[in-house]
Formats: C-alpha cells, structure tokens, sequence
C-alpha cells in the first residue's frame, strides 16, 4: 500500500518534466524565439503540404560567426552556429505554427557545412541544432539526417540547414 | 452607379491577367519548353507520391555555359543558367502532369551552384529559377528554398536544381 | 491447344523470375545485408510519416575505400562505394519495414560524392546505388536523383546517400 502511494507521488513529480511544452521546455533552456526574418527574393521560409512543413535552407541569425569551419572556425564555433540555426529555425517554425505542440515529430534535417575540403568533423557540428531539437521536442525531436560539407555557402554563413516536419492533423 | 459600372470594367478588364493558365504565362514570356531529354542510367525524372511530383536534379539544357560560377562564370551567366535549368524543369513537368495548371503549389527548389569555394552570391544565381517560378505560376510558385555552393557538378554544369511540387487533386 | 499449353508452360517457367521478392533478389545477387548500425547523435536512421520512409545520409559501412573520388580514388572505387552504401540503405530499410516486399517505390536517391572541385563523373559513381536498387526492386527501384560533388564528406568517406521511400499501404 505504502509503496503504491509512493509510485503514485513519484509519477506525480515525474509528470511535469514530460509534460511541458516546447515553449516551456524553450524558456527553460533560456531561449527567445528572435523575430523571423523575410525572403528578399521569390521564395518563403515554410510551405505546408498535407501534414508536412517544408522549412527553407537558414543560416545562423545572430551572425556571430563567418566563414569556413574547419579553417576560419573551430568545430565549437560550428557547433554554436548550428544550434543558433536551429534557433532560427524554430522561430520560423513557431511563425508557421503557432503553437510548437502542434509538431509530432520533426523528419528531416539536411546539414550543410561551410568547410574546407579536407574537413571531416560534419557531424560533431550540426549536432548543433540536432541537440537543440531533442532538448526542445524530445523523443519526437530525432529526425533522419546528413551532415555534409559545401564548397561555400551565401554570405559565407558556416551553416546552412533545411527541414521537414510534420505536424499533428 | 456610374462608379460601379467603372469598377466592373476595369475588374473584367484586368481579370484576364489572373486567370491566365501557365501555358499562356510561358506564351506571354516568349518561352517554348523544350524537349525533355531522357536519363541514360537507371533512374527516372519524376516520380508521383500521392500529390507530391519528385522532380531530379535537372541542369541547364541549353548547355550555353559550363564552368564554375564565381571564376569561369559571372552571376549573371549563372542567373541565366539557373533561369534555363527552370525551363528544363518545366519542361519535365509539363510531360508528367500534362497541363501545368493541375499544379497547386511549387513546394521546394533545391538550387545548387557550382562554385568557387569563396562564393558568396549563391541567392542572386538561384534567383534565375524562382523568378521564372513565380513568373509562370504566380503566388502558387512561391516555394521553400535552399541556395548552396557545390565543389562540382556532372559534366561541369554551372547550375543543378531538384524540385517538388504538389498537384491538385 | 499445343500452343496454348505451351503458352501455359512458358509463363509457368518465367513468372518465377518475375515474382522473385527483393529478398531473394538480394540472395541471388550473392548480397548479405549487414547488421545496421546505430547512430552515435540525436538523429535516427528513418522516419516514417504517412507512407513516406525518409533515410538519413549513408555512407559505406565496410570502409573499403575513403577519400575522394577523382583524385584519391577512382571512378571504379566510387561506383563500389555508392553499390556499397546502397547495401547499407536497403539494411536499414529492412530493419524499418520487415519484409522489402512492403516497398512500393523507391521515390529518391540524392548522391553525394566527395569530389575534387574539377570532377565531372558523378552519375557515373552513383550509379553504383541506382543499379542495385534496379536489381532488387526492377522498375520499382527508379527514383528522382540528383548526384552531385561535395567539398568534403564526414569523415573523408567517399559518396553520402539519402532516400525516400514509398510503402504499400
């Protein structure tokens, strides 16, 4: 009996951690949403077909870093730009949304790398944003992925990513 | 009553250019598709999920101008081969759909550039297809996209671009 | 009635041919699938949404050969990395769905092949993926491709393969 109530106040305890939505789970991670930016030329940042969100490629919106990884850029560097990339991507994802609960489970992310030809360390930076989509949408968060390196990218921004995500009916 | 007579002319005298199909958008702007080529290996170019149309990788097929954009090409010569590629790709559409007006919405180019590895105008090259896009299917060819520098293409073709489209129903 | 029993006997001989599953295909063509690997990130290998199976980016997993193809390795020896890795996708698509016979098309193939920046021959590198994939599912195995040269891959493997799949209902 006593161990029952026990389980029964430890699920209650446990419950909250699970049950927090991204934006909560964004909060405590100490993250604001920037505003999203506008195409300048004839495309858009998200389309909706079916259940599926397609995300434009985005780049790191802080511009904090420039240049190739693995030359101008440390791995680190590249892994910071990646999780701001995934910053930007949300804020663009929450544009089109709404409400980031209404995203079952984030599909596909395509990684590009600004880097030198001889680099080899893809994965280690778009775990980047990789990290950033687990700790905000948790199992539904994992998605299928390629990190690969770019010859050079707009701007010469380090990263550029792509996704798809698809949303609850 | 005078003012509402004025007003129903002039929106039976611009509705025209609204409901124009893309066959006459293309007619308008001079363009003839051309002959799409076939693949010579194994694989195909389209294939239909659902009301997703897969388009593959398609290159310019004018074959005006080969070479890197960024070093053997201006952006220029690369907006162009980027414009002509979209033709390619119309091309291929209008054999698989028939009738390009059974298209609902461009949902994703992916613009690839070969280029120099300090390129950096990548948006300006790409903008070559989106305008034509929009050009030809009006808001309908808005569509998410991602414009990256690649360290070579088959063939040495300054410009390669995937698609997706959905189709109406 | 010779002729159509004869009729009746040829079909009889040749359907086997025909109705071979993927499965046996892989046997005939003296193809063990290896045991998928794990990924080491917060990524997964494949995501089903609706009946679209999404892949991440593989690459070869016997290691054969690394670096890049045009200069440290031949056309050949990227022809056997792309055949390779497309061994390793159908791995990992067996494990998703169970039985191969639940593909109904095999929807896209985007090959990237670690590549000098003077490289022309990428289809003929990935075409070491599309022609397996055609020996295992026939005319179900074509697919939109794209093949196409990075500036370096993670690493230094030689080609990095994505793709999507359709399932039977």
């Amino acid at each position: 009996m006593r161990a029952t109530l026990l389980t029964f106040l430890l699920i209650c305890l446990c419950l909250p951690a699970f049950s927090q939505t991204p934006e909560q789970r964004l909060e405590e991670l100490g993250i604001e949403l920037p505003e999203p930016s506008s195409p300048v030329a004839n495309y858009v940042k998200y389309v909706q077909s079916g259940n599926l969100l397609f995300l434009s490629g985005h780049g790191p919106c802080d511009r904090e870093f420039l240049g190739k990884v693995g030359s101008d850029l440390s791995v680190d560097q590249g892994y910071a730009s990646a999780r701001n990339t995934g910053i930007c991507l949300l804020a663009t994802l929450k544009m089109a949304v709404g409400d980031l609960s209404r995203v079952k489970r984030v599909i596909r992310v395509f990684g590009m790398v600004n880097a030198a030809d001889d680099f080899t360390e893809h994965s280690q930076v778009i775990n980047g944003c990789s990290d950033l989509l687990t700790e905000v949408f948790g199992e539904n968060g994992k998605h299928v992925r390629a990190a690969v390196g770019m010859a050079s990218l707009p701007g010469n921004i380090p990263v550029e990513i792509e996704m798809i995500v698809e949303l609850n009916d």
